[in-house]
């Protein structure tokens, strides 16, 4: 039984497969691929793009999403295997998942890092802890990488260049500013889906401590080997957007600092010019720009590259609906 | 494309047809003018019945609807334009509104006010800052005014006395005491169907501290040159309920002390007797009652006034579902 | 109109006839005996298992669930008549049953015990309430019983035995230990349902504070009499395992200390060795284990009780979906 963890744990020829399901979905919007079948939404963080996207989605095709909020109106979950639970969790993950097999035929997961200690928060337990006990198939709907979002992102980029194929886009990833430590689940998933489709990848970050984890750019690495392209590392702002075809924004709090903000905090606030502005896209070969959304206006990118036509976070966003439901349907028809 | 922000922008050939279809829907509970369509209900504030029955009339028309809480499970928003967004705010409502309408049909949205400052409140920010951005159809479910209750509330009316003719009624709306200063949004509302319907209206409150912002007001003023009927104001509770056909019952705060609570308090705690009882329905002209709901028994209308024959609050509340299930129609067929 | 507050409320007839349907729904698991209907899903409380077993038996059936959380993201509700509502409570029982039976075509219902006085929780007062004013059927999705996790427990048990027979088994409900004191809901509710079901039932607890409510040993008394089997109490342990065909373990709360806490906890600290383990059900007659759900493990019962074969309570919580199917199906086409 497959899950959809990770984009890395599929075949190209699988990604290939739903991103064309996607692109048919996308023009054929009701069917019945999830007649009278569900899946268990379980948020562990708050949503708007991706809850009302999954659940539209099986909606559309016949099936029913049931949204779970475990802390907040389901109960706390452990994830710990042996734990003696006299603390807050009132239930195991082993429970929660195998019952929730009974009932739905998929589950999504949405679980943040807890921003303590990146060394227990880049084993994604709480995933982990779904796939290992569901009987049924797991989707990250965003844990510490984000690949649902990955596939959108894909799709919005071939529709813009109106060929599937990438290779020898000039593709950056920047940095920006913001003014909380972020998650680096959608870096590291840009970083995987732009190698994994062969582009010419330029990571710019302000200095060395904004490197992803090494999980992730091994990713890379790897991914360049297989498909062609290539990976670079910048902290020059000018150079790295030089004929970009493509510039992906995120923000995201250094490894190194990671549960200790404090410290980060002086050094994040010296880079707040890596905001996305008309001057830096000016740079690009007629570059589109996009970002996984939510966005801070004037923080991560102005409103004039915002409202710009080159923006396609939008419809990067709207192809969440259409890749999900060519997830579940690949994944729940297996 | 048309919105429903207010009945006040619709005009009274269109209001007749939506109200002529709820009464159909009503008799024919379940249908497919909605099917496979999707609307996103966006609550700001809590909701009991307007949550339930646009959901329920979103399914009973084949439709589906996504509920979604921005600061609670969903991301708070900005509806300020060119805010450097460095506070509070996830994402700004150019982005959320645009995503929206492209994964749904239509979208709802309920926003009280702030409390804080009138001025600011009476712009209905988040309303209006739905209806600039969004592709689809938005709907107004309470802001500022509350177009879904008056429809609610006319076909109540049009129900009790048999005729959709309303013209000739003596209608009174009268300020309740509640210990919280409330919205205006119903009675302003009730005001502005009121004369839209051509009744002879009386606005009853204890003082001219407790008229409604110009604005409705001078709807009103309008709506009886244009369709007949009458507009009076009342401080006197006893000549004001004699001979009426229809009492329709609100709280609010007085506006000039808005966000400002403090010493409004000790003057509105002088009129707790403006509570519909039996005493003062025994004037009216073998009047209903009505309310918009909810409301605190014994402290608006005693539990006589609530459990007699002439109230008709309930009947009014399920018209909601029956007005909205016209209105979507109406909305997303258009 | 026939409500389904408690199995005792309901014939043995009437109950068998459930969990007839319910075996069948579980092998048919789509169907259209809610089709076009609706249930409102009334939490107090939160849940994971319930919620999502009733959203989806309604899905599967044709119908839709609404999910409301009173005080969440619905009005705080008054429950007591006559009551000058100046406090928190926003509307009164009597409006919110009335209109959402408008809208809907079943009510159900989860309000825990307040935990401060027993006296006054006892009364049920919440599920009453709806009961009392709604016009439609009304479920209890757990209040001071758990009747559907009845249904499930047995269900789960006729399958185990291979036979709708219980009679003749040896049945031991067992307190445990839980850092909290809990509600008696479940523990009233195998009680309930096994002396129903004709078993030889022992209730195993650490003194005679942790007795049943008197109307639960009196129901249970009742059970004997007309169903056969036999009812005693036992504080030890290996006594009542020693033969038993079925353990179900439960932690609750010592009624004498109700919401007076404190000078329970150190009694109740003394009794953790009532956890169930593998040497307690070595004893057994080969016997199967349950538990209602959610469970701490190693608290309540080892994890190596948690993963035996023997161990049903996954069983019993997919039955959920299944008997309250069944229960809506026969309430909305009474």
């Amino acid at each position: 039984m497959k899950h959809f963890l990770n984009t890395q744990d599929w075949s190209r020829t699988e990604l290939d497969a739903v991103l064309a399901d996607a692109a048919r979905f996308k023009r054929e919007k009701i069917g019945d691929a999830l007649k009278g079948k569900s899946i268990a939404l379980v948020f562990f963080n708050p949503s708007m793009r991706t809850r009302t996207s999954f659940e539209l989605g099986a909606f559309q095709l016949g099936g029913h999403a049931v949204v779970l909020a475990p802390g907040k109106d389901a109960w706390p979950i452990e994830f710990d295997l042996g734990t003696v639970m006299d603390g807050d969790t009132e239930e195991h993950i082993a429970e929660v998942a195998q019952v929730l097999s009974r009932y739905v035929d998929l589950i999504g997961v949405r679980a943040f890092p807890k921003f303590v200690d990146w060394a227990s928060d880049r084993e994604d337990k709480v995933l982990k802890g779904f796939a290992k006990y569901a009987t049924v198939p797991v989707i990250n709907m965003e844990t510490i990488t984000h690949p649902c979002q990955e596939l959108a992102h894909a799709l919005a980029l071939q529709e813009h260049f109106g060929t599937t194929d990438l290779r020898g886009k000039k593709y950056v990833l920047t940095w920006t500013y913001h003014p909380k430590a972020l998650n680096t689940a959608v870096a590291n998933s840009a970083l995987t889906i732009a190698t994994r489709m062969g582009m010419d990848v330029t990571l710019l970050c302000p200095t060395a401590d904004y490197l992803l984890d090494e999980r992730y750019m091994g990713w890379a690495a790897q991914n360049v080997a297989e498909n062609g392209g290539s990976l670079q590392v910048s902290h020059d702002i000018d150079s790295a957007y030089a004929g970009a075809d493509v510039v992906y924004a995120k923000s995201w709090g250094a490894l190194p600092f990671f549960g200790n903000w404090e410290p980060e905090k002086p050094i994040r606030d010296q880079y707040k010019h890596f905001i996305v502005d008309e001057r830096k896209m000016a740079l690009t070969n007629n570059g589109v720009f996009s970002h996984c959304l939510p966005l801070r206006r004037n923080i991560k990118a102005t409103d004039a590259v915002m409202d710009a036509p080159y923006c396609i976070a939008v419809n990067e966003a709207e192809n969440r609906l259409h890749v999900q439901k060519a997830v579940m349907a690949a994944l729940a028809n297996q």
